[in-house]
């Protein structure tokens, strides 16, 4: 599960994630102090311990200029939250001998006017450039296309384009923020597609007010795009969106909060599986957390070979005949837990041997994890804060794994869909099957190598390089094979 | 007006100018041909020979890779049409001691996998960098703007982005080929308003079936964009598009076919009237065409202060009282032609001063030009042949424009929209006014400097450095005095 992908936290945590002055300064708030530094002795040592003083971490310093009587240096500090960073910057003005010039929040200004540049792949020199890109020599591929549409998976942005879409509704764990809000989490999105994958990817923030207006509106939006990525939608309206595009386009439709995160949770699991000798066809599952993560898990562990899953919400497991189940833990209900299991979370977890959280922060402790079965594996995905934390966890469990990255084990949603994409794209999928999923989060899997593995490397890191082109392959091998491109649709 | 604007042509006229072997190689006919030649006197001078006399232009030549016994060659070679490329390289695929193999389209080869490349603009290169990108530092941000909407103009690409609409009925003078085949033109536009004016132009090609359609899906798009440029939208709907959206949006919208157009031949004016030593409000002008670019065309000179504008269609002039017109043609007759003027085009061309067509080719001969005032300006503007060639109105008029990049003064739509809304994002005008459009062109004439005015140069050249930038400072000044900037609804 990617860092964002905590639905069930709502705003509260959120704040009280990013106002609360934390031990571990961070990148995330950092600051960039633009300090002029009288060349006396000690001036510069002064500020340093200042800055260390009020708990900063001083990460970078940087010469500016330089004049007889004074440096003038840039110093990026981590700092542990919002307020910490108003500490440490007060701090630093007071110090003697030192002129604060000017001071940036280095978050804001990594977006400063938006994170992407749309630029021309090939330069446009001349009148003869502009004659062949634009008018008349543009006319030539336009009546091309027009003579034959699948043409313009060759000859226009739609051969490497993706739409990242949102409508707002759930975004990382702030909730229903609105388009606008969502937009620079799309444009990371679309970093992350071109950096990991080289896929284009547009950031596609729509203001609507139904289920309905939002498929009516990107069913329109089909003619730019070779793949539809959805995010950060909320359930349940989510499952429905996803299924109206992919029954309607002819291009693949992945919904990344629910697909991603599953696809990596069961690369995560086959890995867990071979270090503690255990068969995922005969695993005791138990999940919490009956949204649209907790759904796609479920299918994707039971397509791999997994029967025994038991859903937990609030109220404690779902099972057939409860009552005042909404459409997904009705479904819940109806194909895992075989065996109806009822009660608390606490209660079916004992003897389990798989615990997976996609829900809320701290709703296990040390007394539950000690009821699991023998060589358990604990994947605690609510982000920021898990379901229980690994140093709880500690000596405890036999494989441990959370959605942050401070900790080993990341299941980061980066890992999957900018292969998922790649793969698509290049096998010329018309949609993304199951096979495809599966074939994903083996590739991931297989990614760390046998010698690699370990409980605290079960899945590659983030940067390792060179995996999305690993998932891409396998990706378009099964597209092929389940004959779901557009060479297989029209043999030509 | 730019090439793409000849919505009156239709797929005849197109056809006849893709087909037919014209005098002139063109780059957008061009091949790249490569070739083994034998490394034998005479091999690669055969190999010219051939081409020149099958009419190709050979315009490059680069050595890809020699052995002892050959050299391979890239040659490229403007031809006249699509037929004729196919003869040209027939005929070097003859030539003895060569072996062709490959030939590429070079226009093709322009467009293979899109356009445009969408790229982060500050690197990837750690998880510290991944933090502040995306989470969880994005969330910051995601707060701010939800906090306070206007940040998204701020901290997202909405600060730098334009929307390229289309709903693909009337592209270029191909007519209503639908929104995937507009594309590639979409696509070329993007790469213009990059390469003039630094925008970041994305593509929106939708599959609408309705104006409304059209209308609310460019409405729910809002959140990603800083402005609108509408496109290759036929009329009559165009104009009840762009006037509710301009209505309902609260960033600027420009339907570049009919402003662009217009702010253009303003421009061109202005400076014609100073080579001709007339004032604009005392001119008489005569229009061809009285689509969406002549209505347009129309208000901008009113604006400008022009009265006496008689517009034509195929029936003649358009006149208070005259039966069965349309409404923009109604709008012509009510607020045009003040004194009511009937008849032929060529009958109210006698004793005009200014002939502008938007129109179709070869409507006017030498004798209708000879009836007009002396120190005539003429514009013919239907693309790609224009409604008199320069060369049959040689000697017979003082200025001559055009719509093409082949004779003097290109009318060109490139020299307004990427400053136009270079201009108005650097305002932060939430719409365009009258003010802006005139003020564009009164700096689209003064790029050409006085020393510079001729009667074969009354606009700036396309390529020439800085023009957009002169466009925008002016449409920018325009937007503030006017108030429609986001600063001055909010003077916070």
């Amino acid at each position: 599960m990617s860092p964002q992908r905590s639905n069930h936290l709502g705003r509260r945590a959120t704040k009280l994630l990013f106002s609360r002055p934390m031990a571990i300064p961070l990148a995330a708030f950092s600051l960039r102090i633009r300090a002029r530094i009288q060349n006396k002795p000690g001036s510069f040592a002064a500020l340093a311990t200042v800055i260390g003083e009020a708990g900063g971490s001083l990460v970078g310093i940087e010469i500016v200029e330089t004049d007889g009587a004074t440096v003038t240096r840039d110093l990026v500090v981590f700092c542990a939250s919002e307020g910490h960073a108003a500490t440490v910057e007060a701090a630093t003005r007071a110090v003697e001998n030192v002129a604060v010039l000017e001071v940036e929040d280095r978050t804001f200004g990594v977006h400063e006017r938006g994170k992407l540049s749309i630029d021309a792949k090939r330069p446009l020199r001349d009148r003869d450039d502009l004659s062949m890109a634009y008018t008349p020599g543009v006319a030539r591929v336009c009546l091309a296309i027009a003579d034959q549409a699948d043409l313009a998976h060759r000859y226009t942005m739609k051969a490497n384009a993706v739409a990242v879409v949102t409508d707002g509704t759930a975004v990382l764990g702030l909730g229903n923020i609105g388009p606008e809000a969502a937009l620079p989490v799309m444009e990371g999105k679309a970093v992350l597609f071109k950096a990991f994958a080289g896929v284009d990817a547009v950031p596609v923030c729509l203001k609507v007010s139904s289920p309905d207006e939002l498929v009516e509106t990107v069913q329109r939006m089909e003619p730019m795009f070779g793949g539809i990525n959805l995010e950060d939608i909320a359930a349940p309206h989510c499952f429905d969106v996803e299924a109206r595009l992919a029954d309607t386009l002819s291009i693949p439709v992945f919904h990344d909060d629910q697909h991603g995160t599953a696809v990596v949770v069961l690369a995560a699991l086959r890995n867990a599986c071979k270090l503690v000798g255990k068969d995922l066809a005969d695993l005791r599952i138990v999940l919490s957390g009956a949204g649209a993560a907790g759904v796609a898990i479920t299918k994707i562990l039971m397509s791999a070979g997994a029967s025994d899953i038991v859903a937990a919400d609030r109220k404690g497991a779902i099972y057939k005949g409860r009552e005042g189940l909404d459409p997904s833990k009705q479904w819940l209900a109806d194909h895992a837990n075989p065996e109806g299991r009822s009660g608390t979370l606490s209660g079916v977890l004992r003897g389990a041997d798989v615990f997976i959280g996609v829900s809320g922060p701290g709703l296990l402790g040390r007394a539950d994890l000690e009821t699991m079965a023998p060589g358990s594996i604990v994947f605690a995905l609510a982000n920021p804060v898990p379901e229980v934390l690994p140093e709880e966890a500690e000596g405890l469990v036999a494989v441990m794994a959370t959605g942050r990255s401070d900790y080993p084990n990341q299941i980061n949603n980066v890992l999957c869909f900018p292969g998922i994409f790649r793969g698509a794209l290049d096998a010329g999928a018309t949609r993304v099957t199951e096979n495809m999923k599966l074939a994903a989060a083996d590739a991931i899997a297989a990614a760390v190598a046998p010698g690699q593995l370990h409980a605290d490397e079960i899945v590659p890191s983030v940067f390792a390089p060179g995996v999305a082109y690993r998932v891409a392959e396998a990706v378009a091998a099964a597209a092929r094979a389940d004959g779901v491109t557009r060479e297989s649709a029209s043999p030509s």
